[in-house]
């Protein structure tokens, strides 16, 4: 599970690679970019390791919109791989911790996502598919500025390290703006996943390295994994002093939103974002205990109106979805 | 059950009458109280009518402060009785229908309450009852001004007729302004249970005349009848177009309210009223069937401060009230 698990939602690890001889996706043709996906997927499915069982290969324009969309939804791939849909792939492993995009804004770009707080596993990983990548594909690679990308602020380890983290105390304790600043000046990027940066619906943030030059992966990692921990100390601080000193109200807010949940028959994505996040806050203090962390993960993707869509197979449309978001959410409730 | 009480909770008439030979109430002594107390439960209790049987005394003045205030709270007795609780005195008949108050603002008010519309049943019982007590007991009885009252706004009749009406439809529709000034202007007058006129907590109202000479008792109920039902068909017209044409929207407010009722942990008199008359009003319309309209009656009366200090069987402090009634709604709806 990784660390920390009832906090950090997730680590990514993100590499962006390219390849000597071709120009980068925003420039190139159809022809040229078939090649690119022939040559990096070939390099998994086609390589000696025991990855090439568990990888597959999605051509993006074979997808239908809603389709795409929801793979966005689900952080599977990301929303400009979707904008270059007619020129782009994807390289999918089974349990979807590995993605591997194919003409993004760079030739590659490698994403491996792991739960909770396990930055180094995830970039050992990572490095080992960089590798078997490497064996047939020649990347582009300077001695003084590192892997070269498609925009100067991916140059160097091309590294993006990332953690996704449930901050609903200090939320709730009105000291997210002070987080916001001091994450901010140690040369990370805070942002909300939902909704604008300060008013983050779900209470869910994801911390990142601005810096991709001049350190190495190593220090990456171990800067963010530090600062990371001393949120994780003030958010549990805050979740304390709010179990403690403001029990009642706060069980009355967790149980509100599990009976607003239950009952609702019209849900936007926002409201029900920010309800998640109150339920998610009961089970990770131990307030409600008869649904689990993994559902709260799934609804609060399976809620997205493309991916609601796929399971309600048919488009729902911009009138219906927030019927058809509380209609949903009510269902898997029931079956917990 | 009466008519209509899918919107009429309950209809009431209330006789003021006074003996002759003792001062009104509030000039009175407590010798001349007891005496007072004495002569009007006699004439039902040693009458020869069968009501003997179905009726008890309590004296205001053995009841402890919490019982006396639950009494209030059950529309058993009014405030006016339980200030002057050192003289005063309440006959009750078995099924609670009937309060005769003694030593109120006159030295008696005899109360019957039926459910529904039918305050002619209602003014039946207390007609026959009138007499019983007439039987025994001087009435202080002018040939032109009808009934003596303590108060000259009770003169003549000496009745006041009332009913409690449910206008939730109306309410959401922002048509409770033109109601309340369409009631006055006829003569009645009209005012919100809980809270204020403007903002009656749970849109439940009182109807009732305002004018109480000049007219025969059969006049003012046809009045009352005649203005209710027409009250009646607009909340009926509100709530066809509410559930035609904005059904989601309905269940959505229904729904939530008996799922913030059923998982609250703080839950203020107010905010109570409100939820429980959103749940009534879908019990009404036939979204809600699992739970039936007396357990609404109860839960509106037992989430009172006083009476759910006497459910609770010990004081319910200030602090703690609005946890005790939210503890006390979840586990009444979990029975049903």
């Amino acid at each position: 599970m990784g660390s920390d698990s009832d906090i950090v939602l997730s680590s990514r690890i993100r590499l962006a690679r390219n390849i000597n001889g071709y120009r980068f996706p925003n420039a190139m043709g159809s022809e040229e970019a078939k090649k690119v996906i022939n040559e990096c997927s070939g390099s998994i499915l086609e390589g000696n390791s025991t990855l090439a069982n568990s990888f597959h290969l999605i051509e993006m324009s074979k997808l239908s919109s809603v389709d795409r969309t929801a793979m966005v939804e689900s952080h599977l791939v990301s929303p400009v791989l979707i904008d270059n849909y007619e020129n782009s792939a994807v390289l999918l492993n089974d349990d979807k911790t590995v993605s591997i995009m194919i003409n993004e804004e760079d030739h590659i770009r490698l994403q491996v996502i792991f739960p909770g707080l396990q930055l180094d596993g995830a970039y050992e990983l990572a490095d080992k598919i960089d590798d078997v990548i490497e064996e047939r594909v020649d990347y582009a690679y300077n001695q003084k500025f590192g892997y070269l990308t498609a925009c100067p602020t991916n140059i160097g380890t091309g590294m993006r390290a990332s953690i996704m983290i449930h901050l609903p105390a200090l939320t709730m304790t009105r000291n997210m703006n002070g987080i916001l600043n001091a994450v901010t000046q140690v040369g990370l990027t805070i942002r909300g996943i939902y909704g604008e940066e300060s008013d983050a619906q779900g209470n869910i943030y994801q911390i990142s390295n601005q810096i991709t030059l001049g350190l190495s992966e190593e220090e990456i990692i171990s800067n963010l994994t530090a600062v990371t921990k001393q949120i994780i100390d003030k958010e549990r601080a805050a979740r304390k002093w709010l179990t403690k000193s403001n029990a009642n109200a706060l069980e009355d807010t967790v149980w509100r939103s599990l009976g607003v949940l239950q009952n609702a028959r019209i849900l936007s994505n926002g409201e029900c974002l920010n309800l998640l996040s109150n339920v998610r806050f009961g089970i990770e203090v131990g307030i409600i205990d008869s649904i689990d962390l993994l559902t709260l993960n799934e609804l609060m993707i399976n809620t997205q109106p493309a991916t609601l869509s796929k399971i309600e197979g048919q488009e729902v449309t911009e009138s219906s979805v927030d019927i058809k978001r509380a209609e949903y959410v009510r269902e898997e409730l029931k079956k917990r």
